[in-house]
């Protein structure tokens, strides 16, 4: 189908900025000409052999877009320009740069400062090539960064606009502000919501210069400082960072959106925990001194009998937690999560839409720098080493490739035997000091035990979590480097998934052995487990696992992000500013040359660079793990999430804004891979949120002992239902207790489902064992089931894309058939439907317009 | 982007074909213009009031392209073909006529004949507007049909292929046959895999005669009289069919070589079974008659105890089915499903590819006649009632809505009754027959109870199916019809899901029952449940309910693939047929005016109408369902399945090459909601097969025994076990044997586990009870998330598209560049890459051309 250019009105706006609106800092030297993108190469002072060449971007895809096939010769690789031109919106000079002068520098022979200059030369003479202009440094320095500008002019962004496929605002759609206190202040809201017709005409509307005055007029005040209660200015930020970092922020502004009602219901379930607290059955008759329980003694020898009330602390505190309110949570959080998705899913299709990125096809992508480098080095010494023997080559090559994938599976073992140590090692910390200070003779020491213990032992977790982290990260890029993938795409894939696989490990595993292991194997008396021969293992408090579940998560969620978000975020930048700052000054003060005001982009070239994206939507999704895995043990998670959040997005707009480098805009049409792991978090939380209600609260017990054993069909009695018998002579040599204050003791009673001491089975299992063992198994499966079926009932009635957007889609193709209609007739001449002074005219002769048929 | 026309060479298809070629029949009277489409219209003899008209198609959908909106007023509404062309490929006259005719004779006043041919004027004159032309039958009938042929010139075909972005080959790529030997002989095949540049050039290849004089040339020889290993001629099918019609095909050839794989399993599986029943501890020891379990009388008073050794056969009938490898199959199988699945998907795209679907998107469909015509019907009536009181109308409006949804609901409700109460009529069939005919004297009659009920049983099930299926099936499109949905789309979707709700519950019941639900609610000695106060609930086979669920799944499954084939889609179709051509005989001898040999309009009309694809679909989602469903209980469903598809594929090509008037072509990108119901099977399957497994099978608690409660780790000793004792005095009065042959007998044994008479809690549930319960609960837990884990790798590591067509399109798009660069290197020229001689310069001046930049 052909529609000429001036078939559709655009309104062009011209490539000619007005100088005094950018100012003369953001220019060419003729005041005109716009800095779309700086290069930045740094000469070292002392001419040390590596020399060190850097750009301002780090992290920037190569991407050449006229032509897909690279060139396979060494010579034309620094000509990676050739044939093509290179876009602000997916520029990639910088690793190219990199490449050539820092990682090229583990070749044999380093090439000479002479070399370096004629391959930059050769490299700016294909950007010229491609239509970009050039500017340079006026005076040539000896050392520090050198500045090359870069100005793209309009025919070049024509033609990549082309190649883009951006579309041309036909028709301006303002959509219906109801949610008008919600919205950012934002200057020109008309650029939102437009409706483009087709892709065959030209406009370019991002630009990229490399600096941040414009931020401050524009996008600082409805983003940083807003009101913490507005919507974010979605479209402002992609228009500044580009889509990629767009799409972050909109995904994160619909996580903390979808926060709100979720803290809301987790706060009403925890209230009804404290309101009803008061008349739960098990907890009274937990705190009734009336009812005398003797428990048996939580360690060998030193440790005396005591009574089940002194625990009626921890037994109401589980009741806020584990109540039936709880159940109902967990469904509706899984559910949530599913919801969450399908409302991301339609935003998205609402932003790409808007964004124009429905037509994006998965580009050809070229190999990254480094793939390229390194396949270079091998073809190098493949050519070295042709004059040895084939065989003994072949030979290498399967070696290497079974080094590295050993190699690789050696180290993930070896990671999760870590983290699986550290785990173990706390464990270990929390027996050997509960026993040790068990053994104190101080009576202060000893009522103290299980605060002292569980409070440094998750302390400890937590330090070991962070550091973990930092390791773990490494270890990804390590671990993705090793494979070498083609692609930047592949690379950051890979990458996302170890880097998540080891992270995820890393914050959940003592959350999963708490949930799930802690006092599942402590054996029962007189036939405990014992670890190293002398260690008991651990067992839960009496109120139930489920508080120290609740505990380790609240301080694990509220340390990391506390820690990660002040001390990692903000603290460590700074630190490194600082640094940096105080670096430059040296040099600064030994030569005295630069006596010019410093440019923009001297400024900007002193920020830190922009990281990625990675460790941003890392955290979010860790956080998002804590929210929905075992939201049943703590409904105040989203609470915690969406205060942590509100900030976060505050901190990480002021981060981008004032102190990264301002990031190459990427183009993306969706959050990628990120989108799978939630998605599958997503689908993990139904069945680890079944097992805490079945297994870890005591949800399960309760209802088999109201329902199948209680006499009154009440819940009374159940405390000493769930209490099984020991008799105290079967206490192994040494294990009873030395000094009992309890005098004549015959049997004292354990939290497990074992027969009396009286049966024939004495100790084994009892049939009540089996029974809640089957109920606990039965609600797994009803509430997996019963989740997973509502979850693909709810995908399945909201629609992926929204109304208003289809409607628009109608529109456009209407207007796209009456265009086509048009033409046609003048083509074809043949007496069909014709247009007649805006009529459309169904019967010859159409002399006659009435109204309904204007179109 | 533009691109003209001249840009790229298209292989031109002449639109005016040889006449000797087509034959004199299918060509207008001068020769030279093609037969594209015909019209029919009935005249009765006897000229009633409601004058029938018909049409020669009648399932066709409505489809005015070029204008979207529908006009409001009556008039025009008969001039559906206003302002648009109607295309062979989705015209849709046909029901237009319908509606004039037939549905609309429900009016007050019915239109006379004359009204009728003023209407059909005014229709055939938008026809000729839209740029068709009309050939009329020379003689002027009085009655019997009326033919018109249309004729769709070059111009028009164009036109329309534009709006449907027909694209045009470009390339020929042949793809490499490796699998020659099961290729189909297709007279021409370089049709196949061609490539598509672009959509902006004119090419029409569909033309829908309405005959079947060239299938006998091209179809059937590749596709009805192959071999049957061979592929279908999916090409073919497509081209002489349309895509929907293709993609069945296509998706039951898939389905059929997938079942292939696991056929041979199952096959291996089964024989595994009968390869260890001699070696099986349980059924050894079932069969020992030294082990001389007695076990307690199957019905009250009349039957004596018996001897477990006499069902030996059924225990060893068991072991076939259920062994440990069927458990292995029930995993395979539903992987099997999953990869299916990921499998179609694959081929859904190549074919997209390959028939160029990539582009089609989702028109905006107009509303079906019927649905305009309730609501034209419902404005007459509501400019009647604008007299009366408006008050009246609302509420009247708000009745009607109310009566639809409750009336849709209890229907619903009734139907899910209508089943049940069928399913539990043949269980009282079962136990009233059963207990009677215990009670006979003849010994004869006795010893064959059970084969005689259950074969009985199962035929009454068989008929009961067969007969509620047609019943539903009318049920479900009435239901449908009074929701009253817009576009026919919707129409076929709510149908397709009501349908097959309903079809579904009515196939699956009683197999449900059986493998759920029999023998759980009978009771226990002493305290069996009644029905009707008299007839005891039906207890299992002593070899385990798995047997009966076998034999039940295998005669529905035989029974209903038969029965359906046979008579349904053979035999009453061709008494259809019969019928109908005895009328028009009677008519031909009252009226011998018709003298001239019959023209090929005439034979198509008298061929069956096409009903659309739902029946076949259906019939083939309740296979599936047998395949994947409940394959734990039977292994050899696969094979059965790929057997009666094998000649499936055959019939139904049979049929709609000779015996239905050919459909009209519709495009279609994917097989719709089926692809939903298939997948929605695949995951129930996943649970179900658990259920049978655990709950089923013996499996479980023969794996309790042989590692919980076995002495010497043996499975030795485990149908004592698994039989629980009954004391003979504890039965209520007149239920127990009167007379007995079996002497002094204190206790009998019965299959359950309960506590023995001399236990506490005597026939209270066993402590092994609840242990095996929370076995099998626990196995279906794992291997539900097993296999749902396993599936999502499986769907994670198969890529939905072909490797091939990812090369293909990333040619494509390489060559659409490659046009895109010259045009805009005249366009700007700019100093920018630039092609000469069919290089591609990177460097200027470009007088070299080697050979590696050649193009």
């Amino acid at each position: 189908m052909q529609i000429s250019p001036s078939e559709v009105k655009i309104p062009v706006v011209g490539p000619t900025p007005s100088p005094q609106s950018i100012g003369e800092g953001l220019c060419f030297s003729d005041g005109r000409r716009k800095v779309d993108y700086v290069l930045v190469f740094q000469r070292r002072r002392h001419s040390s052999i590596r020399s060190h060449a850097s750009t301002s971007v780090s992290h920037d895809r190569l991407s050449i877009v006229s032509n897909g096939n690279f060139p396979p010769s060494v010579g034309s690789d620094a000509a990676a320009g050739r044939g093509g031109a290179i876009l602000g919106g997916e520029a990639s000079v910088g690793e190219v740069f990199m490449e050539l002068g820092g990682a090229g520098g583990n070749e044999p022979t380093d090439p000479a400062d002479n070399e370096m200059r004629l391959i930059r030369q050769e490299f700016e003479a294909n950007l010229l090539e491609a239509g970009l202009e050039i500017e340079r440094d006026r005076e040539l320095k000896t050392h520090g960064p050198s500045f090359t500008r870069l100005h793209a002019p309009w025919p070049v962004l024509c033609r990549e606009a082309e190649f883009l496929k951006i579309k041309v605002p036909t028709k301006t759609v303002r959509s219906q502000k109801m949610n008008q206190p919600f919205q950012p202040k934002v200057p020109h809201q008309d650029h939102e919501r437009t409706k483009f017709l087709s892709h065959y005409t030209h406009l370019y509307t991002h630009t990229h210069t490399h600096t941040h005055t414009h931020t401050h007029t524009l996008l600082c005040l409805p983003w940083l400082y807003s009101a913490f209660y507005k919507y974010q200015p979605i479209d402002l930020v992609r228009k500044y960072f580009g889509e990629k970092i767009g799409l972050y922020f909109a995904w994160l502004g619909v996580y903390t959106q979808l926060l709100i009602p979720a803290s809301i219901v987790g706060i009403i379930v925890f209230f009804f925990g404290v309101a009803t607290v008061e008349t739960d059955i098990p907890s009274q008759e937990m705190c009734n001194e009336s009812l005398n329980f003797t428990m048996c003694p939580l360690c060998d020898g030193v440790c005396d009998f005591w009574h089940l009330s002194t625990a009626c602390g921890t037994a109401r505190a589980s009741h806020l937690f584990d109540n039936p309110a709880t159940v109902f949570f967990a469904i509706f959080m899984s559910l949530w999560a599913v919801l969450f998705l399908e409302h991301w899913k339609r935003r998205q299709i609402s932003l790409s839409f808007s964004w124009d990125l429905t037509g994006i096809e998965e580009d050809e992508e070229h190999p990254r720098p480094k793939y390229e480098n390194i396949l270079l080095q091998k073809r190098q010494r493949k050519q070295k080493n042709k004059k040895k023997k084939k065989k003994n080559e072949v030979g290498k090559k399967r070696n290497l490739l079974m080094t590295n994938l050993s190699c690789f599976l050696f180290l993930f073992c070896s990671q999760f035997g870590l983290t699986f140590s550290a785990v173990f090692g706390v464990i270990i910390y929390r027996i050997t000091v509960s026993a040790l200070m068990a053994m104190s003779p101080d009576p202060e020491t000893k009522s103290n035990v299980r605060v002292t213990v569980t409070a440094t032992a998750v302390i400890i977790n937590l330090v070991v979590i962070l550091i973990l982290d930092e390791i773990y990260g490494a270890v990804a890029l390590w671990l993705t480097e090793l494979e070498i993938p083609k692609t930047e795409t592949d690379f950051e894939e890979r990458l996302i998934l170890k880097a998540f696989l080891l992270k995820f490990m890393n914050a959940y595993a003592p959350i999963f052995y708490v949930a799930f292991f802690k006092g599942r194997f402590a054996g029962r008396p007189g036939n405990y487990v014992y670890v190293f021969n002398d260690y008991r293992m651990e067992e839960c408090a009496p109120g139930g696992c489920l508080i120290e579940l609740c505990i380790q998560l609240s301080i694990i969620m509220l340390g990391k992000q506390l820690i990660q978000n002040n001390i990692f975020e903000i603290g460590i930048p700074k630190l490194k500013k600082l640094v940096r700052a105080i670096k430059d000054k040296g040099s600064a003060e030994k030569k005295s040359e630069q006596e010019r005001p410093p440019q923009q982009w001297n400024l900007d070239y002193a920020l830190a660079p922009f990281e990625g994206l990675t460790p941003e939507y890392m955290e979010m999704i860790i956080q998002f793990g804590f929210v929905s895995l075992f939201v049943a043990s703590f409904p105040l998670a989203p609470l915690f999430a969406l205060l942590n959040n509100v900030i976060e997005i505050r901190l990480d707009a002021k981060k981008f804004v004032t102190e990264l480098r301002r990031p190459v805009a990427v183009r993306a049409k969706d959050i990628g891979i990120w989108y799978n792991i939630l998605s599958g978090m997503g689908k993990f939380s139904v069945i680890i949120n079944a097992f805490v209600i079945s297994f870890t609260s005591d949800f399960i017990p309760r209802l088999v002992y109201q329902y199948m054993f209680s006499q009154t069909g009440t819940m009374h009695g159940f405390i000493d239902h769930t209490l099984s018998y020991f008799n105290v002579s079967n206490f192994k040599p040494g294990t009873a207790p030395q000094n009992s204050e309890h005098g004549d003791i015959i049997v004292c009673r354990y939290k497990d489902y074992r027969e009396p001491p009286w049966s024939p089975d004495a100790y084994m299992f009892s049939k009540q064992y089996w029974c809640v063992l089957a109920a606990r198994l039965a609600f797994v499966i009803v509430f997996q089931n019963l989740v997973m079926f509502l979850s693909l009932v709810v995908a399945w009635v909201i629609p992926d894309t929204p109304k208003t957007i289809m409607e628009q889609l109608k529109r456009e193709k209407k207007l796209l058939v009456d265009v086509f209609l048009r033409e046609e007739k003048e083509k074809f001449h043949v007496e069909c439907p014709h247009w007649l002074n805006g009529c459309l005219c169904v019967v010859p002769p159409c002399t006659d317009c009435s109204p309904d048929k204007v179109i």
